[in-house]
């Protein structure tokens, strides 16, 4: 039985990545991972429309624990993962804000950007990893951003979640180099949305032109073509929502 | 009174660094910056040898209230600075170790990296950059190291150290495009001091060629060299010990 797990579900993208393999027959069953599945109104009205296929999974990716208990569950559930979308990430809480210059940098603030966007990433691998199936073509894929690409960055700012989604990029691309050698079929991939109408973008979209700002359906529908059309030359990439290569 | 900072002092390539600066004429003081100054033999000797000119400044860059103290007691002693170069940095200590596989990625440890390795060296720039000559040609270096390049990793494994330069690396870029608006003559830019015979390297230098392994006192040369040669079009840059650019 051929899952996909994506983390994050209850994000506007995760949740609508969520629908999208859902709305597809690749995978018998989809798993839908985050901290409180049922508190999530999307999942909830997902799980009651699929209740064959959809399965909810709560862990919480910056806590090694709740993961390793969160896999442990999984593999009595599901034989093998065919594919991993980790969309897990926050851009804004509490003190963790965007920064617009230096004086505005918070550590703990910046601590807690990159435990959640980069260690977490990593921390989701390091647990579902050993699930992923050994011989057939399996995608692991982390939701990066434009802005965490440093050869592309010429505004500066945004110092936590720039820098936190680097640190991410690499560990996709350790990820990729590691993991092929045991998952033949796999291939490990960054990817950038572009700018969706979620919670975590809205407070940034003035400057978006509308044909740019995509609706999560979208997003998800862009983001899973960009997956169908990898192949095995693209594992370690960093690719944008329409295909294109983005600098490291 | 124009003086040179140099973080991470007691190192074997930041002492290195302040000997070097010591044996030359361009910065009339020379202020060498760690945890414990007086802890460290090669500082102690080198104050004793310049009494006029080292000035040590103890500090903790993880710790930016530490940060703040030292930059306000730097205040009441220089004019301006036009160098600052941080060296502070780990690979391995305690828990953390070079991670060969994913497996052995440890949560804490790879937070304590991430904290030294990278936003270390941002909690320096954010204290010291008020500090730099508004005009004059001034550089700040941060030390980082081609494993910390994305796109050219091609081995894998180092999980922390790895993904801590390449956060480096974007807070770097940022402060390169940030720093440039008030400091005119500022260059900003990553280093990589290859293979240094110090006990950060010792564990990892049995496959390196006798040739590709530096002296501190030689790779102090080098870098100040590739700083000299500096010029305002390499702000933002990644460069190696024989100037050659390294990829992000």
């Amino acid at each position: 039985m051929s899952a996909a797990l994506v983390v994050g579900a209850s994000g506007g993208i995760g949740s609508a990545i969520v629908a999208g393999l859902l709305a597809r027959d690749a995978h018998e069953v989809v798993v839908a991972a985050c901290r409180e599945p049922a508190a999530s109104e999307a999942l909830t009205k997902l799980a009651n429309a699929h209740p064959q296929r959809l399965l909810t999974l709560a862990l919480d990716v910056t806590d090694p624990a709740s993961l390793a208990d969160a896999a442990a569950r999984l593999a009595g559930r599901v034989n093998t993962l065919t594919m991993i979308i980790n969309c897990a990430g926050v851009l804004q809480a509490g003190a963790l804000q965007p920064e617009r210059r230096l004086s505005e940098v918070d550590a703990a603030a910046l601590v807690e950007s990159f435990r959640v966007n980069a260690l977490g990433a990593l921390l989701v691998a390091q647990a579902f990893a050993p699930l992923l199936d050994r011989e057939a073509r399996s995608v692991l894929a982390n939701l990066s951003a434009r802005v965490g690409s440093i050869g592309d960055n010429r505004l500066g700012g945004w110092y936590a979640y720039r820098a936190s989604k680097a640190a991410q990029n690499m560990f996709t691309r350790n990820l990729a180099i590691e993991l092929a050698r045991r998952h033949r079929g796999l291939i490990c991939v960054a990817l950038h949305p572009g700018t969706v109408d979620t919670g975590l973008s809205r407070p940034f979209q003035a400057r978006v032109p509308p044909e740019r700002l995509f609706t999560p359906a979208r997003a998800a529908r862009q983001l899973l073509g960009v997956i169908d059309a990898l192949g095995p030359g693209d594992n370690g990439g960093f690719f944008a929502w329409d295909g294109s290569p983005v600098p490291w």
